[in-house]
């Protein structure tokens, strides 16, 4: 099989806070021949996630920053379509870090794990049986260690981790405090993902009071994908030995430098609390075993997602920034005509 | 046995940050006669330390604070001189919550221990062999966990308890790096504590640098007495899965409402690391371990200690504040004259 052109999506311009439109270019190039060892993938969709922000970001992080002039980085998932890779076979769908393009040369490295899902959207090995499905299982389970009765705070809750982390926390017995930015987020939270409260912190001017209604007993574990002004909020109301989990940081629009905000150190003292930063690469021998449990949970619907799908590699350059604009109602996706 | 009357020290008013002279007041109170089940301890040495600070303080904490025309609450350590106490007997020496005054009536409920380290000097008790001895201890290997090879950095690292965490990290394999201000306490660090680095922070108009100097691979451990600039410059320089053991705020002069500093989460995020609050409270079952450890280390000659002991009660007024201002060298105490 071979194609004539590729349509990719690169990076132009570094940007210092969110990646806009015109720090991307779309251009076409050609599809070099597979050597051995190579095989070809057609991505079927590709994943838009406020990490990427990171990814292209000057200023340390946990991998080397995106090169002016590559591909994008991301995950997409696909099929493979050619192969001259004896582990790689045509037909085979598998999720990676195979870039913001309508096909992929691979040797295998870039690929996360063969999609073994197929009796669900392949649109899933990006979203909750995704990095998000899985950020969220390791984050709140390994980091967070929730007990049954467990007070457990989310941020971004409606979002693609957090929807996941209020459905898990919730399935390990605990009571969910979803923190969402307007009506139709918090509904969403209550209606479709069973958090027992939610607090529009756009609507609140009184976050800590909502949040010591919603928390009488305090916050004993806060799933933090925001930073910021929330974060302060909820580690006003840690209970004692509270664990706050890292996982992101939505509400920051640079760290360089570092934005201020309150000292955390006297909350953690007098509460015996702690934070911890979380990044779901270093759980990557474990996927297997958390995407099976969560596949489980999708099919027995107690584990439910929202995905917000656009059409067309056109909408790429703007969908990072639509992602902190909070336009998205669920799991960002763009998917490629066939 | 009977004392005519007893001098005590009295929280007067409440301080907004640290307490000053003007906060006590010295006043002599008739010694009651011991109700069976009550014993009599005459207090040879009174204890002052940083957290005193958090003792006298409207702002949440993690014990009631001190009532204004109550003994200021202190640990001090003494001997039984009359007992109507089926556990306590004449002559022994107890170490525990027995406040700022010559004297103190007690029914065993604050009694912290029994010293039993008769071999050493009673004022050990109130320093390596007590709180700040087991501050250290379980600040360090419970919640720091280090590994050897470990680089450990130290704030306050000449002090009663820093010294104490940086000798501790010697004997389990770490580098240590301490922190502390003047050369006098940077040369004691070098000199009498082991310390294979030591960084003057008054000296240091680049603390960045110093550090980075001082710790090549990045810091494991970071015991943190300070707070403040000094550990906003050590979090820049955190490993990956750096432990920050939270363990006081020395630096920050008040709470109500909490100053700003640079946010943390990213630091924490990017290094998969952690901070997490400790008081030695929460250790009290053991205890015993810890200091049956430490003593035989101080036997040893492995950890060594400095005292600054004061003579007389009225001394007390204005020993935090002089613990504030740094100017002891060494575990402060206050001698009661026999």
């Amino acid at each position: 099989m071979r194609q004539k052109a590729n349509t990719q999506v690169r990076l132009k311009a570094r940007p210092t806070g969110i990646p806009q439109p015109e720090h991307f270019e779309i251009v076409q190039a050609a599809l070099p021949d597979l050597r051995t060892g190579q095989f070809l993938v057609r991505n079927e969709y590709l994943s838009v996630e406020p990490a990427m922000r990171g990814w292209v970001s000057a200023a340390a992080n946990y991998s080397d920053p995106v090169g002016i002039g590559e591909v994008m980085r991301s995950f997409a998932a696909g099929e493979v379509v050619a192969s001259r890779h004896p582990k790689f076979a045509e037909g085979e769908k598998v999720m990676g870090l195979l870039g913001w393009q309508e096909y992929a040369v691979s040797d295998g490295r870039d690929i996360t794990r063969k999609v073994k899902e197929t009796d669900l959207p392949l649109s899933l090995s990006l979203g909750v049986l995704g990095l998000n499905g899985v950020t969220a299982y390791f984050g709140l389970l390994d980091v967070g260690r929730p007990r049954p009765g467990d007070t457990v705070v989310v941020s971004t809750a409606a979002g693609a981790v957090g929807s996941a982390v209020g459905q898990i926390a919730k399935i390990a017995g605990c009571r969910t405090v979803g923190i969402a930015g307007g009506p139709l987020k918090t509904k969403l939270c209550l209606e479709a993902f069973g958090y027992h409260a939610a607090i529009d912190y756009k609507a609140a001017d009184q976050l800590d009071h909502a949040l010591s209604v919603a928390c009488p007993a305090g916050v004993d574990i806060y799933f933090d994908n925001t930073a910021g002004p929330i974060s302060d909020g909820v580690l006003r109301q840690l209970a004692v030995k509270a664990c706050v989990v890292i996982c992101g940081t939505a509400s920051v629009a640079s760290w360089a430098p570092a934005p201020m905000g309150p000292r955390v150190e006297r909350h953690l003292l007098v509460k015996r609390a702690s934070m911890a930063g979380f990044i779901v690469f270093d759980y990557q021998h474990r996927y297997e075993q958390a995407i099976t449990r969560l596949a489980a949970w999708v099919r027995q619907g107690r584990l439910r997602y929202r995905e917000d799908i656009q059409d067309g590699i056109a909408a790429c350059p703007d969908a990072i920034a639509g992602l902190y604009r909070g336009e998205n109602l669920g799991k960002r996706l763009i998917r490629l005509p066939s």
